[in-house]
């Protein structure tokens, strides 16, 4: 079975539960969607290295007569307001959300991946943001929709949807990451393509009101307020404690999201987001947050997103995503088209703050140089890195580094497994390795 | 008629060219969208101002027993990949781009707006980003587009789009503003809603190749490569002179807009993007670069998109979109559910630079007061301003004025026609007057 058979939904991984996949190795590639990776017809043979003193547009394109006329110059297009809410273009239907087939008994209990390999910038399309449902998602209805605030407050309330938009708001461009989000790296399974070793992952602009301003609203006892529980609408109600020093932080209560209303997938219409924590806790389709003064040790933080400890133990509440990086171009499945001038770009994040610098290796990790940032670097939020390379035709492998703010510096796979094991599903931020081999093919694999 | 009519796409304004609207005068008002300003249920009659010591949960939420177990927590949602790429709730089918019945006599050459009132955030999200096509949006097959760069160039190319995706890109937020947007504010015409005011506005994330990268690839002379000419590949094969110095700063050509390729009413596959200037410039389809000594006096350039100055001169090549805002919230046609508190909230944005200050008047220009930005600033983007505001029941006037890095300050209506007269359609960056009726209903004024 071959990559695209996977791709394509045809293809099949034993199931296991909670994001973890079997150790079945899938070792195929596929030809990437882009061109440019895929030997187009003008580059293919003609790409030799820019040091080698040709240009890029020497390399490229070395025809100067004028293009043909294209049939749409000669014609009249569609009007506007064809369509008067615009989708892609018919060109670009295989952008898209994939499920990995097999990974779950349900499909309303699953996850769908963002094609991070298809992305520009750093805000991710909303119609392409990875899904993580425990119950399915619901078609709610704003009118009717209400959040509860109550516990150890003062004025407990309910509010409508015209109420929370009544309040003070901001706006943040912020990453959600699931906690389990390149999970079956740990156990040396090599999945194909980076939208699923690391598609549980995207970045958008968020509105809404800060939790801090609901909180001075409802009022609450600094002293013994400690904890608020976020409970969703769907149909699992799925419950999250929040820790209080996070959600007087900059934790929102979100209704907007890239621009628009929160799509169904993502909450709609309000939903939680808590900036670099595990995107579990960033509780959609939101009906209710209760002041506590413990955490409630619910079922999807007692039995679900722990971290199984090498001695045996489960470590509860780990709930931050540590600096993480990723090459998503070129990256596994995709096909370099000769040797010559390739730019070298992914993500880099961290859950306690912004990135400071990503470096690039080309040698699996013995040399190292600094990358560009895409400016502005903003706090919790993904940072699109580039790095020019010109490939020499040999094997190479390909990972990036990332370094935030804090100072701390992205691990390895085997030094995060010298202190995590091989047994975890959550929290693997370790640096990702791609080897490109001579013919091109790019292959995701593990070094050291 | 009422605006709804109108809104609706049912109404009529007498046709005139390039956005000219009639002087008809549509003045009434419709219920927003949202209810926090259509008086919801659970708010309506319980407003008062945050100043009077009621807090805005106690205003707002006042029940506080739980909700109802809603339908969709006692029921299974839709799986994963229900959507493979995901589209907006249908509670919000409301939120559209909307075209001015009658504006052009055809649709192809013709304009629809973004819906500046239900925005959030910065981001415009690319289905609501508005149009403006002269011969209609073509389906470009990117496998068959070509770009040409050629004229005064030492090696003129042909480069397919796997070519273009092959240089260094860069990613850039930028907004994008027709010159003929609110250009039926010159004639005292009262456009009823924001969306066909100012609506020919929208922000994105472009990502793509700097149009000095692929120059420096070509080669040029800098003595006598004054200008570059841009074509697009649609019907009209729309074209525009760019001078040097622009082409050279911060000009794209560009393939991604918020993280995916283009849309196909946004330019798909490639587009120039020309940062601050008159949205015309950033031809779309992109075709073809011809650099040249002097500007081509196009079409466009010689009939269209001229300033008709009061002295009956036309005036020719005023690109730069200067120092502009707008407020989105309250803004006509929506209705006030009572005093009490208001977030007042829009746009600002410069071709020059970035946003230093935004001010708010809620008496028609006599006191101001400055509104939050937020952040980060970026340049020639639009920028997000919110204000708070204790509406005292009583008549009010709505302003906003913005001053961007450079000092310039955005002019009054009196002002502008001082300089320009009244026969202009382009470039007017007057402030714009919301005035509050006791009843809650927003119209479209001018004053002074």
């Amino acid at each position: 079975m071959g990559i695209s058979d996977w791709a394509a939904g045809r293809g099949r991984i034993i199931a296991a539960p909670e994001n973890h996949l079997s150790t079945e190795v899938l070792r195929t590639a596929q030809r990437s969607r882009r061109g440019f990776l895929g030997g187009g017809a003008a580059v293919a043979g003609a790409i030799a290295a820019l040091g080698a003193g040709r240009t890029l547009a020497q390399q490229a394109g070395t025809d100067s007569e004028p293009p043909n006329i294209a049939p749409w110059t000669r014609s009249l297009g569609a009007p506007v307001v064809a369509r008067p809410y615009g989708t892609p273009s018919e060109f670009e239907a295989s952008v898209i959300r994939r499920q990995s087939p097999g990974l779950t008994p349900q499909p309303q209990a699953s996850v769908s991946f963002t094609p991070l390999q298809n992305l520009f910038g750093v805000i991710t399309p909303s119609g392409l943001h990875f899904e993580r449902h425990h119950s399915g998602f619901p078609m709610v209805d704003p009118a009717q929709h209400r959040l509860m605030i109550h516990g150890m407050v003062r004025r407990p309330v309910v509010l409508t949807m015209d109420d929370v938009l009544r309040f003070p708001s901001v706006s943040r461009v912020h990453f959600i990451e699931c906690g389990a989000n390149s999970g079956m790296e740990w156990a040396n399974v090599a999945v194909p393509t980076v939208q699923y070793t690391h598609g549980m992952l995207a970045c958008s602009e968020f509105t809404g009101v800060l939790l801090s301003t609901l909180l001075d609203e409802v009022g609450y006892d600094k002293k013994t307020a400690k904890f608020v529980l976020a409970e969703g609408s769907d149909g699992s109600a799925l419950t999250r404690s929040i820790p209080m020093e996070f959600a007087l932080d900059d934790v929102m209560v979100v209704y907007g999201q890239n621009g628009e209303m929160l799509r169904p997938e993502n909450g709609y219409p309000l939903r939680l987001v808590v900036p670099g924590v595990q995107g579990v806790s960033s509780v959609k389709w939101l009906r209710r947050l209760e002041v506590g003064d413990k955490p409630w040790n619910t079922r999807e933080e007692a039995i679900h997103y722990i971290d199984l400890m090498p001695d045996g133990r489960h470590r509860q509440y780990s709930i931050v995503q540590e600096v993480k990086s990723v090459i998503t171009a070129p990256s596994g499945g995709q096909k370099l088209s000769g040797k010559g001038y390739y730019e070298v770009t992914g993500f880099a994040w961290s859950g306690r703050g912004k990135i400071r610098r990503v470096d690039v290796s080309t040698d699996g990790g013995r040399n190292w140089a600094n990358a560009r940032l895409q400016e502005p670097v903003l706090t919790k939020a993904l940072a699109r890195f580039r790095f020019d390379w010109n490939w020499d035709g040999g094997p190479a492998l390909l990972q990036s580094r990332a370094v935030d703010e804090k100072g701390q510096i992205q691990p390895t796979i085997p030094q995060l497994r010298a202190v995590r094991g091989t047994r975890s599903i959550y929290h693997n931020n370790g640096i990702q390795t791609w080897q490109v081999n001579p013919n091109g093919e790019v292959w995701n694999v593990q070094v050291g």
